[in-house]
Order: C-alpha cells, then structure tokens, then sequence
C-alpha cells in the first residue's frame, strides 16, 4: 500500500489516495482545535495517541460486527481505511448530560439519562454545525430516511459496545460523536475516528475528565489525560 | 360566563378563570414583544385584532374537525377556551424558509421547501426557546411519543387548511407555530392563538411581510398590517 496525493486535510488528519481507489491512507495530525476552530493548539504525541486509540475502538466495533470503514493501523500515526463518502451529519449519542446538552435543556452538567439521547448536527462550519432534526435533513437531502433510522441504530450499538469496554476499565462514557459514510458498494459504515477527540470519557470514581475538555476548558495537559486512556486500554504506550 | 380570578399573565394575553373549571376566558392585550421578550411596545388596537383574527382561525379549524380549544368569541379582546394543561412546546411548521430556519439550514429566505417542515421548541425563555429532537422531549418528559406524533399529524392537518384558506385570500403562509394542551378529558387540543403574532403572511404577489416581522424588523405599522389580514379574512374591522 502507497501513500499517494493529499485528497483533503481537515483540521486533526489528513486523508491521501492510495493505489486502491477504494482504500485511503489516514494521518492524525498533532494539532488540537475547539469552539468550531477558534482555539487552536499543536499538542505533540496527540496524532499518536488518536491513531492507537481510535484504531483499538474501530477493532472492537469488527469483533462486534458493527459496519465501519477500518482496515488496519500502519504506522504510529497511520492507518487504511475505506474510501467514504462521508454523509454531512454528526451522529451524538449521549449517556450523561455535558456541554451542549446542558445549555440546550437546563440539566444539569452530569445528570444521568434515563436512556441514550442521539442528536444529528449538520456539518457546517460557517453555520456553527446547528443541530438538525429529520425534517431538516430531508429539506437538505443529506440522507435519505431509512440511512437516517439506520445511522441511529448503529450508533446506539456502538453506545452499548462502548459503554460496556469502558465501564471494564473504570471509564465513564459520557457521550460521542460518530460521522458515518458510504462506500463504493453503497454500504452505511461508521467512519472517521472514535478518540477522546470525539468523545467524553470521565474516570468512573473521580469523574476527572480524560478527553479534549482538558483542552477545551484548559484543564491541564491533554497527552496526559489520552494517555491515561491508552493505558487503560491496554495499548500500545510507547513507540 | 363570568371572569373571574387573574390564573396567568402572558407577553400578549391574561387568562382568568370563570365559574366552570373547565373553561377560561382570554383577554387579548395591546403589547408586543419580540427576540424572547427584548423589544417591546404597547400598540393601541393590537388585541382586539389578534382576537378576532385567532377566533376566525380556530373556527376554521372546527369547521374542519381538527380538535381545539375555542368556544367563543367573548367580545372584541376577549374569547372563551377550554381549559387545558398546555404542553411546553412550540410546535413550528414551515412551507417556505424563514427567520431562525435560514439561519440554521443556510437555505435563503424565500426558497419554497418541498415538504413543509414541523419542528419542536422547548418553551422556556431562560434557555431561550431552543430546538428539540424526539429524545430531548423524552428525556425531558415534555410530551410521550404518541402525543408527539399525533402534534405533529395535526399540525399537518392545520397547515393543509391554513395554507388552502389564506391562498384564497392572496396571501403566503410562509410558517406558524401552534401550541397544544391537554384539557380534563386527556384530550389534545390545538390551543393559543394563530394570528399575524404566530405567522409569518406574506402578500401573495408582492412578498409584502403581513404579520410579526413588521415590528421585529421595524417595517412600519403593525396594525396597518394586522388591519390588512383580518380585511382579507373578511374579518370584523370596526367595532
């Protein structure tokens, strides 16, 4: 497998052809942004610790049969996926009430939900990412309703699987984005990265936040809090 | 009937109570307000329009079997209703695109949607009115699913019969909002009001703005506006 042209650079990863037109090369880039890009920081390691964490999550989703578009870790900071067109939603799936779901609803920061709230935002920088419901979706043709029932289904299965990996290593799954896409055969598969990027994940007796809100509200330092993720997970420390 | 003690005061109505539990009796008041109650103003005539524009409104509806709470129209401000628990949503449907829903879709102003949209908003004005999904009206107990889908059915059903009558009188619906409540038989009504205060109307060939916008956006005279629908509604004008 070749690394080939840079197809698109986002803010944490870039994304190159390969020779396979159905396979892309992923490259976690060291850089940490917030607020829809207005705090930006290079965090040296980050790229590392997204790639071996979200490639130990993506693995677990395989053992569990949940369509992602995985192929395998290559290098440190590397790993092939399938090529995807990625649908312009971010799929919320909340266990625990935090950041937006606190100013949206007035609970508070914390408060255990009774069962999973999944939320769609549209992906939209210049608009804010606002969140969306159905018929806004529809209105935008950015998913046809059976992908969307779909996309909720499968993002309350990676809720349960995560929910229950992390509860194993004393880690409070709080809540998680997912973004999703299809491939050339026209497949739905959860895409991107599962990292504590993308998720919030508190130790389960001390509540101390191990994800990018260490970042996010200057909480100390966030290789620190991933590693501590890494740890628990059982990967792979140090290169 | 007898109006009896002050039970709520609203940014535009009173409701008192009468001798029947079940019915109360809603005087119509001569202020405005907008952006969450931040602009104000008192204007002369407002209530006695919005009274009898919203009593033709619901009259419409009874003549079409969609359940409501109206009874009468009491006098030029006021109207009998029945009483019921108001649900605390705002339920918005849209033909064409508007206000909050071009700034959240980016779609312009004016643009006609396909199929009209229905969305849910949390009535609460320390968190500012915001948009719900299903799970946050579960999670919060706002409303059990098969209450909000019926909502949802019978706004349709409003919007049909708006859409078909205010056309008839050269004029766009271009989106309202309505509020349900539940009265002492468990029944769901649509209740509130449907004015130029809850619509947005549109002069069917000019695009003239004929409801709320006039005094959000400072685009001359209300009741002048006001005065212009409840004419084409053929409307009681003088009293």
């Amino acid at each position: 497998m070749e690394k080939q042209t840079l197809l698109y650079e986002g803010k944490a990863k870039k994304i190159y052809s390969t020779e396979d037109k159905n396979t892309v090369w992923v490259e976690y880039k060291d850089s940490a942004t917030a607020f829809n890009g207005e705090k930006k920081a290079t965090i040296d390691g980050k790229g590392r610790l997204n790639n071996e964490i979200t490639s130990l999550m993506f693995a677990l989703l395989q053992q569990n049969n949940i369509p992602n578009h995985f192929i395998s870790k290559q290098s440190p900071t590397e790993q092939i996926v399938q090529h995807v067109e990625i649908i312009p939603l971010e799929v919320v799936v909340r266990n625990v009430v935090a950041g937006t779901l606190a100013k949206r609803t007035g609970l508070p920061e914390g408060h255990v939900l009774r069962k999973p709230i999944v939320e769609f935002y549209y992906k939209n920088d210049d608009l804010g990412d606002p969140l969306f419901n159905t018929d806004h979706i529809a209105a935008l043709e950015l998913a046809v309703p059976q992908q969307l029932e779909e996309m909720k289904e499968l993002a309350l299965q990676v809720n349960s699987v995560l929910v229950q990996f992390f509860a194993e290593k004393n880690i409070r799954l709080v809540d998680f984005k997912l973004e999703f896409g299809t491939n050339a055969k026209g497949e739905l598969l959860v895409a991107d990265e599962i990292s504590p990027d993308t998720c919030r994940l508190w130790d389960s007796e001390t509540n101390e936040k191990l994800d990018k809100d260490v970042f996010r509200r200057d909480l100390g330092s966030l290789t620190d809090a991933y590693e501590k993720i890494l740890e628990r997970l059982g990967g792979n420390l140090h290169v």
